[in-house]
């Protein structure tokens, strides 16, 4: 069996880390950290969104394209060794240059083996102020998935995904029993404190609602330090299938937390809570709206 | 203008209360409650669910759909008498008696002046230990809905409605800036205490991620008090456009709460959090349904 022999509980681990100028130290630094989750017991690791680079968003700048790369291409195929070493599953976040003119922030998801099993391309694009994603990522077009690995069932979405219940409930339907969110958020120079906690209490809290609405493992791993104008907020966590925080890192501090998940819980908060029975699907076509302008409506 | 002069601010009342055996006196409590409120400022009130008589639900008894009435009928008329006396808005939930064989659990949208500009039929119905809902109410069919009145655009949402994010989402898009969620929730007996407030979380937060998803007010109205095996938990509250809790009751005493809502908050929100820009409605078709086997997702 792919899981603990003694119950039915996967490791996982979050990889939250700080980035430097130069890529090829920040992946190396990556690699290192799969290393030390691997020997901490975690059977699934997930890196922070675009673990590679700093967060070059902040500045729109063609030169920064370079930072993207193939996939397959240079990183997976390290990663794919590195997986095959440890016998871990690993979910990479990467910039993926998929033709001149056509990037994506892409997750990928390398089974025990080696192997690519699956890829995300990060649906919803921001644009906000030291934001600039729309610039550099053109929004994703394989939709939702789950990827069956060897140790569960992985859904992957990336972080302003994090703000669109239509995207977790999407992958909860396609199977997952984990939802990683590979993630870079962070403060704006000179917000008040009072805002900055807002912010980050919103962004755990839709969190953890997804994993309600849909009982499963979410898994959000953040980075942290400062880059240019943004302080990342870290503070990465595991929620589980009844929102509960079972796991949670520093707002500062580079960390390796390996979490047990008992996949048993999956189904036990199902059956008491059992939304998805009820979902109504016969009502649910115009979530295809943009928005429902009044005269539309039956008043 | 139908708002403060001074501002854009609409006061909402919510009304926790505890119910007695006899629905002539939960009524007439009611109504007294709608009163106070109104003197404290309130323009729009909203009721807990099945206000007018204890959650009867914990049983299976075809008696009880006695208690069932129509819309309009005595309970409306009284209600609309008060609204435009009060020149308040009303939010009431209803166990409704449609025809015999079909009743609905029904919220009404009464206007200052006493008319019904809308009508919500409670569209996920539950169906858990000691609270058989299934029994008594027929699914709704009038799909979800915004309602102008004098104070805002209101829209309403019934309890188990709570934990799908379609419904919040739908409502928002139908326009709303308030969602109410007249409710009916409580602790089971012999539970652990650690239970009970991982419940009352998951419910809590849910509820404050429709406000950030959407960015608009939620306002969620609960019973309180022991009625059979159920301990009501009260604990009412407001999140505003953010997610944050901007008033909250207490778990275990009737309230009238009263709480500004200052709807420039709402723009200002997802300006900032530009969610709604950013949804991917190419890709949502899937919500509707029940579970993508995985046989039909790309892998």
């Amino acid at each position: 069996m792919p899981k603990n022999s003694k119950s039915n509980t996967v490791s996982v681990g979050l990889l939250q880390m700080s980035c430097d100028e130069r890529p090829e130290l920040n992946f190396k630094k990556g690699v290192s950290r799969i290393g030390e989750a691997a020997k901490k017991g975690a059977q699934i690791v997930c890196l922070q969104e675009l673990f590679r680079s700093q967060y070059f968003c902040q500045t729109e700048d063609t030169e920064l394209f370079k930072l993207a790369e193939s996939i397959p291409g240079p990183s997976t195929d390290a990663l794919s060794r590195v997986a095959r070493e440890k016998k871990i599953v690993i979910v990479a976040s990467l910039f993926e240059k998929r033709t001149p003119g056509i990037y994506h922030n892409t997750a990928v998801i390398i089974d025990v083996d080696g192997k690519i099993v699956g890829k995300y391309r990060k649906m919803h694009i921001p644009d906000d102020p030291l934001y600039y994603e729309k610039f550099y990522f053109t929004p994703g077009d394989l939709g939702f998935q789950t990827h069956d690995t060897r140790f569960g069932k992985v859904g992957t979405l990336v972080c302003w995904d994090q703000w669109f219940p239509e995207a977790a409930r999407l992958t909860a339907l396609s199977g997952a029993e984990f939802l990683f969110y590979p993630t870079a958020i962070g403060w704006l120079p000179g917000e008040k404190d009072e805002m900055n906690q807002a912010q980050h209490s919103a962004w755990e809290t839709i969190q953890r609602a997804h994993a309600i609405a849909n009982g499963l493992f979410v898994v959000v791993v953040n980075r942290v330090g400062r880059e240019g104008n943004l302080t990342f907020w870290g503070q990465s966590f595991v929620a589980d299938p009844f929102g509960r925080i079972i796991a949670k890192a520093s707002a500062d501090k580079e960390e390796v937390l390996v979490v047990e998940c008992d996949l048993n819980k999956i189904e036990e908060t199902r059956q008491n809570w059992p939304f998805l029975r009820d979902r109504r699907i016969d009502s649910y076509a115009p979530l295809s709206a943009r928005f429902l302008e009044p005269s539309s409506t039956k008043r």
